[in-house]
């Protein structure tokens, strides 16, 4: 499991969610209190959008806690779109190319959660990624595989459905050649404009997500936990729900992966 | 291109290849004198034999001539079977799990060349790993997927034969769908027991390969660039050759990759 | 606070200490249970004694548990006498140069525990470093510090009279610039063929410090925890103590640090 | 030897220094012309200037030309005034606390250039920081001293008069205990404001320093090497030389570091 933060509305300093809310994204990767894994300390990245149609990207290895470079770089950028991702391998080599957020275009993605068996049935899951997006397979992780196979399948025309036939697939492929549980997922993605997040799982434990508005900030931040353990104001996203955060909106749809009978 | 060095006979330090010679492969690492690109400083990697079957497998990405452990360890280990590699991109993103020697059980390997596009036809080329082998998989680079081919092909049973089928239809694929030049290769390869090179490319530019027998070591070193310049009795090793270094003894056969119509 | 762990005996592959163990140093660095920081992921490092005076030494900054390079190494490598330790930082940078274990010659070193308030007498600190030393001093811990003021104090000829004074320097700064608790250290060192161990502070609160000779590997095992929580037959040091394992004996002295009226 | 860049003027992004010109910083880290170390490859920093009074700080041990997060910051930040360097070493390790630029407070200093035999009076060096500056010293090179040192004898007041002191110091030190040549430099530095540049050397060796001012950018490019070999305006500061960059103005006065009869 991971900790994730993202957040979009007028622009902020980075840190304003990295590092110093009191339960910030770096405290928790830490101490994270509402997952089995309480370290997350494996590798961490960002993703933020500024002047470009495509997001700047910085990840690396160490512990989020312990990057200097990290620490200065939420101190100094400022943005109105951004995701942020602490991660506690689930078997996975520690790379810089297996931590999230991974970027392609002007999209960002990053993940929570697991196909079960993932390990066993790589190279169906690999099969899955289009021609077109292979050359953006550098890694080895089930979260990267999941984010191209969801562009191959439409992402840039209908995020939701896009990732409804991605998840749909790689589960198939759980049940088939994997193991329970085949899926959970808390993810969040942009396309430079609008922050998605969704939340889903084959069985009754989908990973935790959380939103909420802040009026001074102008903004929604999304994320695994709460920031700040005394904001009463948190909502959870309940399961099988597709969240599209759009300037001061929300809107909230029923996510449903896709079923087949066959993964491929 | 990158250099490499491997080393067979008599236990001897690994500096003794690595680091100590006039043109050890760490000062190749900063100035080859027989390839094309001089400065060989996206990663470095040693496989070496000892106690246990599998061998031992330290990498990392730095410049090889920069790393204190790489120096501490090359002063400490000996070993009479051991691959050494510092590496030039040729595109591939700078990760450990990019760089050379690779490991699978016994197995070790590492490779100088390329095939010609392999960025346009990865996908094609992942798809020839066998489901055995595919949890191996944990880089991008066409030396991995060569490998990890090889070994589905019997490397096991046939080092020889099952390189002549897994370069040759790697070079399949790069005429189908890559440019020329479509595949030169050097590679050093070994079971724990034997060192085994080869040298090889589909046009006139094979990649250099020499040997040597060092009566004082008892043992053969084998190399992309002569270790010292006033060593005249150096051997360089024709194109189209496989070696198999076993002992006190060298065989060297005709080498020629599998022609293929059609690569998958 | 960190977690170390040393073995002195016949020799054994690393990964009996580091690894293997229900409780070994790796488990220990996830979830340490006798220290106020469970997580001990700022760095790890090695120092192991083969077939020459000086060690080898093996560092990095990411967490043990996460690092392929040292989970090969320490199954590869068979050695009769070495340190290991995983870091926590007390705030001074997460770097390889901050990394224990030290080296210097044919001495390791490596320590848990701190001077209180080093951060404001950093400078005096160095100041007790003899110029013979300090062109080793390329870090900035307290440890390193102490290590290489031990050195300078002959650390050569008298162990634990070296210690005493140097600890005592470093224990007076702290009285005097610095704040409480003002020294607590659990140390392990070598010169290649006894190992030491020191349990000492200046409160009540010496960290823990324990032993244990096996009879099947015929040598002792001195850590900051037991590495099995089921073996009885683990001895705590007391505080006060220098113990000085060579072969299979061990002597405990007591071990009082110089009391000074000034520092420097 | 090292070489870098610095820009004062309308905020442009980074790439445009760093890496997209025909002789960008990144292309001379693999290949300086000017200097005796062609490839710069030991570590790269940058700072920049941004919404705060402290700059940015990103700094890595790898090649400048291999890492990716390097390119997306350069080609995401955009800044009026940044410093970038990439680093051959002259012995001191690899580590980021070794990379430039160093950042303390508001400044922000970079350095090419050595003072002769500086491993050896490394001791004396340190001992020359005041202990409002001691803090920082978290590397163990002969540039973070230099700043150091200026910082404590007045960086904030008079840059050149503070430079002059902590380069005449360290000259002392070098001609008292170390080797010839004693001194050579080429640093840039800024507070946030204005940027500063000097040139000077105790032979006829001081290192190469250019300046030019672009109309389309309205900024100043200050370089170790023209980053265009057809810019026929790239204007060489003279040896002896300090340059204050203040909006459009350059004011270019002698630099003369003090002569010491004793160092210390």
């Amino acid at each position: 499991m991971c900790r994730w933060a993202a957040y979009v509305g007028q622009p902020i300093f980075l840190e304003d969610i990295v590092s110093r809310p009191a339960h910030s994204l770096i405290r928790q990767s830490q101490g994270a209190t509402r997952c089995p894994t309480p370290v997350n300390a494996d590798g961490f990245g960002l993703a933020w959008y500024g002047e470009r149609p495509e997001p700047g990207l910085y990840r690396d290895v160490m512990p989020a806690w312990s990057d200097p470079n990290l620490r200065s770089l939420v101190g100094q950028v400022r943005s109105g779109l951004f995701l942020a991702h602490v991660r506690a391998s689930t078997g996975t080599a520690t790379s810089r190319n297996n931590c999230h957020p991974f970027a392609v275009g002007r999209w960002s993605f990053m993940h929570n959660g697991q196909f079960g068996g993932y390990d066993g049935f790589r190279r169906q899951a690999d099969a899955l990624i289009a021609d077109a997006q292979y050359g953006h397979r550098i890694g080895a992780t089930d979260s990267e595989a999941l984010f191209l196979i969801a562009l191959g399948a439409g992402l840039d025309e209908d995020p939701k459905s896009a990732l409804e036939i991605a998840i749909g697939r790689l589960t198939a492929l759980a049940r088939e050649r994997g193991e329970a549980p085949h899926m959970r997922a808390a993810c969040a993605l942009s396309d430079g404009r609008r922050l998605f997040a969704l939340r889903t799982a084959s069985d009754e434990h989908a990973p935790s997500l959380y939103y909420r508005w802040s009026n001074s900030r102008q903004g929604f931040a999304v994320v695994s936990e709460p920031l700040e353990q005394d904001q009463a104001d948190w909502i959870e996203v309940p399961p099988g729900s597709f969240c599209t955060f759009d300037r001061a909106q929300v809107r909230i749809e029923e996510f449903a992966p896709m079923r087949l009978t066959r993964a491929a």
